[in-house]
């Protein structure tokens, strides 16, 4: 989709949600049951947004109307970054967002999204599923009231868009990058000069010079918000991002008084929705990237080893930090983290990369 | 668990099966159904049939009880390898199996199960789910009045349990090697006397040195069928099984007589059940390598580079063979999987492989 388009369509369905948001009470009639989902991406979304609704979608039908689940986009009811205060203050019974915009709440959060050289996306599950990793995070949610679920993954993603083309780490003092999260962390220890904004705002700040360089997702949303009109050197991989999981996030009280067949749906769907975001993400990334080349006169560039290898140093000293510095329980998740880390990277590094490097250097289907 | 332990609980297990077998007539009561699901595993077979049986109990308290799922392991009602032959002729109303266990019915097939030196678990989900596998998966199980779901993967396979070192092709000429599906005859093109054995019998069959070398998984399901105990060189990774799916066949029309509902509860919990087994896996061969390692003295070991090298050169032969010489169906489905191979290897080579040689290159947590 063109970003005009994307944004046309975007401000259509705002206008209907906003219809829909004075029929947004909960109502229980006849034993049905609508629950309001607050989510923290633009509408229809590629991806995260799309997948928010697909799993509403779902909910309806396996419930047969006994569970509907009404979908509102970033700012809709609430701004996006507030949707998990919406949860907690009962303005809405669930969100859909990640787990790292809430770090202000419990830095221990952002390692269920993601952490600067860590897991991929089937690492990350290994270890919230069968590793101790969603006992931990339950504990941290159960404080404000909560339960999460994993309920999607962008996969590594791309590292971002740059005006000028980086040859060292010389090219990144002061420079003024949008990236969020422990990734911020780790560019604002490399000298760059780090912020964040919401996905609506980034495209203008670029064109209008405020930023030098932005880093949202991959070539599949980003293709949408149009950041290749203004920065044409893309460059992969995000080393500070080679995941990003997203939550459905449900007030835990509220939750617990579903009927049990429909807790185990939502519980369930969240899986399923994971395994569906990521296969959306890997089946439409290089399309887009192919469009961004083909179409759009993109440039696609790796990172110079100096500016990943000084990264690595970063987030090593980052996750040092944090379990050192961090609350009593960051430090158990950080822990809990390496340790999984540890043992995954294993299977990764014995299994996974030979074959893929094998693969890449003899193989050519035709 | 112990080799002995494993056989010793699925024979207790087994005992009790018999006593359900009998319980086992599709009842409608009270509004009540109860399917019948034949697997192609063991009972309780780690990460598969313990998968099956997961996906059985979740449908039970997803449905309050109004759809059951009974669970038979190989040989309980059918042999394994009937498994889906008992649902084509009504015996049972789904399996739990491996599509390439059915390649005899079409060749096509295979592919959704996985293709020597092809596609990964997550590339397999992008293709099936978003560039259109699914769609000709359904025309092949169409024409047995069937519908497949992908329910589960292995992920990268170990490459197998090898009484002697091996230095080179030659040293493949001969060998018996137990090693099925497109992966065998990547093997036999290499020299090796290629045959097939159910899980049950391949322990034995090294042991009498009937086998030279055996491949069934990898570290999790492998420890508990102790090959160990008779070939110590355990070669990684499987070049001709990057990932193993798994599915759940309905019969079709019993599928669609189903309320709705329950449709997409089957529908969705399928696609649950694939990353709960993927997780799994991952969370656990490594654990299982690491007692193999340390408790049994097993000696972990790379294919020589001019048996990876031979084994991509008849892969590629295989896929050609197969799309020149296949049905039309099957023809099909072999365009389908190398433009989407050819498509998503993009996003694998130039995002998923430099974060992770990186990380490799760089990353000590502790």
């Amino acid at each position: 989709m063109k970003r005009r388009e994307f944004f046309k369509s975007a401000s259509v369905a705002a206008v209907g949600a906003a219809a829909a948001t004075t029929l947004a009470t909960p109502a229980i009639a006849q034993g049905n049951i609508t629950w309001r989902m607050v989510t923290t991406w633009p509408k229809n979304f590629p991806g995260m947004g799309t997948g928010a609704q697909k799993f509403a979608d779902r909910v309806g039908r396996a419930t047969d109307g006994r569970l509907t689940i009404q979908v509102f986009a970033a700012g809709e009811m609430v701004p996006g970054l507030q949707a998990l205060d919406a949860v907690i203050d009962g303005s809405a019974e669930m969100s859909h967002g990640t787990p790292y915009y809430w770090q202000n709440k419990s830095q221990g959060l952002s390692f269920f999204t993601g952490v600067p050289f860590g897991m991929t996306s089937r690492e990350l599950t290994a270890w919230v599923r069968y590793l101790g990793g969603q006992e931990l995070w339950d504990e941290i949610y159960d404080q404000f009231g909560l339960k999460g679920f994993l309920s999607g993954d962008t996969g590594t993603q791309a590292g971002g868009w740059f005006r000028n083309e980086l040859t060292g780490v010389s090219d990144i003092q002061g420079l003024r990058f949008r990236t969020p999260g422990l990734g911020g962390q780790v560019w604002a220890k490399l000298g760059a000069s780090v912020t964040n904004l919401a996905a609506g705002e980034i495209f203008a700040a670029l064109q209008s010079g405020t930023l030098d360089a932005a880093e949202f997702v991959g070539p599949f949303q980003d293709l949408a918000l149009g950041f290749h009109q203004i920065a044409k050197n893309y460059y992969f991989p995000s080393f500070v991002e080679p995941g990003l999981a997203t939550e459905i996030v449900v007030d835990k009280a509220k939750f617990q008084e579903l009927p049990a067949d429909l807790q185990e749906i939502i519980t369930v769907f969240s899986q399923a929705a994971y395994d569906d975001m990521a296969s959306d993400m890997y089946a439409n990334d290089p399309r887009a990237l192919r469009a961004l080349v083909d179409e759009h006169g993109v440039q696609v560039r790796q990172f110079p080893e100096e500016i990943v290898e000084a990264g690595a140093k970063a987030s090593m000293e980052l996750v040092s930090e944090i379990r050192d510095s961090g609350d009593e329980m960051t430090k158990r998740v950080a822990e809990s983290f390496v340790s999984a880390f540890n043992l995954l990277r294993e299977r990764t590094e014995g299994t996974d990369m030979p074959f893929l490097a094998a693969r890449e250097k003899y193989i050519t289907f035709s």
